[in-house]
């Protein structure tokens, strides 16, 4: 039987709320099996930009990242957050252990190629990116790696990748090894059926169920790609697959079932 | 015999120049030997901070790290410059990883105190501060840890630490497995008996030269720290301190001794 390891993803909206980030560590902290965190960015990026005058530029809605964007990502993303989580789940008696996808060529991505956008320095990856052996050299001795959403190719440049992303295709690339359980921690109670009612979660979605609520338009903007990622987890091999609420994950991992499950 | 291990630190004034970081990595990445590098800050976050408005404050000639001035060198220490430097070093087909103190707990600090002054956010380092267990399992797998000046307190808290002092306890603490040569590269040939003249490099500084030189008032401001951490090395049994231009360091290794060379 494979050893159980979570591979827990935070983002956004917590991070930028010191005492629920040290809430969510405590309870991160006290998870007995091994673990993995993955972690976005929040708001600090853009606070960091506006403050220096670097315009964030959007085409179609979507985030270019250009130079100087990159290296205030880099430095807030593999720095600021990164070090400060360390530094906390360190005191929490956790052997956290912070990296970027560069650290010991983790995480090699590719530079987006979009036949009409250039997206700058943004990073896709597979599961096949993943350096599977190291990450579980590390997880033996113990340690927990925690990373920031920023890869690097190979070719001395570092990329801005999706945080949602970076978790799956870890999940993928180590559930040969371990059993992998995939939570997205988000500021929901789950997937609901109506946004305002936080009763109305929906328990499993399955892909079919997934592509009618997208058709539907019951999937506000926020939660397609996260459940994009998800699925594209449980589709390669990933043994289970959550969004649940942040302050939920103790009791999701000791009761085995809070927020939504994503299934084939 | 013990295995040769380099330790190389290098600081502000090649960190700002692209160029040179460029050569100096390229240099870097074909020792042979086990290696560790070690880099400062530059003035990157001199210039962030100005931007942000965080005024550096002074007390005494020493530079006092607030809460707001630890953010930033967070950020640019251990994002932004660590991971452009591990970055270009796998371009190089070395095995950069990088880290900050507070990652697998490698450099746990105490806070300094200061009978007059408070200092902030600074982390003051023995040679018992550093994990040297797990750097040398790092070493083992062939991997080149790449530190920033940043530790923590094991307490949730980060500090600014200095860079030659860093480098000096980790070649303290790994001398009892390695045969450690401790390289500290700045912009001078060595130290210099008049500044002004890069012929004049002194080829060796015992501790008794070193006091008089003090006395005199010979060792401009600069050089004092750098050589009071090689001296604090080579008292601690590290086999091997050198200043030296950063420049030369594969002249350095191969032919075994440019700079100026620390001793008891």
């Amino acid at each position: 039987m494979k050893e159980k390891l979570y591979i827990i993803k935070i983002g956004g909206a917590l991070i930028d709320n010191e005492e629920l980030v040290d809430q969510f560590l405590e309870q991160f902290s006290g998870i007995q099996e091994k673990k993995i965190l993955v972690h976005g960015g929040g708001k600090l990026a853009t606070t960091l930009a506006d403050k220096l005058g670097v315009e964030q530029k959007m085409v179609n809605g979507r985030r270019i990242t250009d130079k100087d964007t990159l290296d205030i990502v880099a430095m807030v993303y593999a720095g600021g957050i990164n070090k400060n989580i360390v530094a906390k789940l360190q005191q929490k008696k956790c052997k956290a252990i912070g990296f970027s996808g560069a650290d010991a060529n983790l995480i090699k991505a590719k530079k987006r190629k979009h036949a009409e956008i250039d997206f700058g320095f943004v990073g896709d990856i597979t599961e096949k990116s993943v350096n599977k052996k190291l990450i579980s050299k590390m997880l033996k001795w113990e340690l927990v790696p925690v990373f920031s959403a920023i890869t690097h190719d190979k070719k001395g440049h570092l990329f801005n990748t999706n945080a949602d992303t970076i978790a799956s295709v870890i999940a993928q690339a180590l559930s040969i090894k371990y059993d992998v359980e995939l939570l997205y921690c988000f500021d929901k109670e789950g997937v609901l059926e109506d946004v305002n009612n936080s009763q109305s979660v929906i328990k499993n979605i399955s892909e079919k169920e997934f592509l009618a609520l997208k058709v539907e338009g019951k999937l506000h903007k926020g939660i397609l790609p996260k459940l994009e990622n998800a699925l594209g987890a449980v589709k390669n091999k990933v043994n289970k697959v959550f969004l649940i609420k942040e302050t939920e994950l103790i009791n999701h991992i000791e009761n085995h079932h809070a927020g939504t499950e994503i299934s084939l």
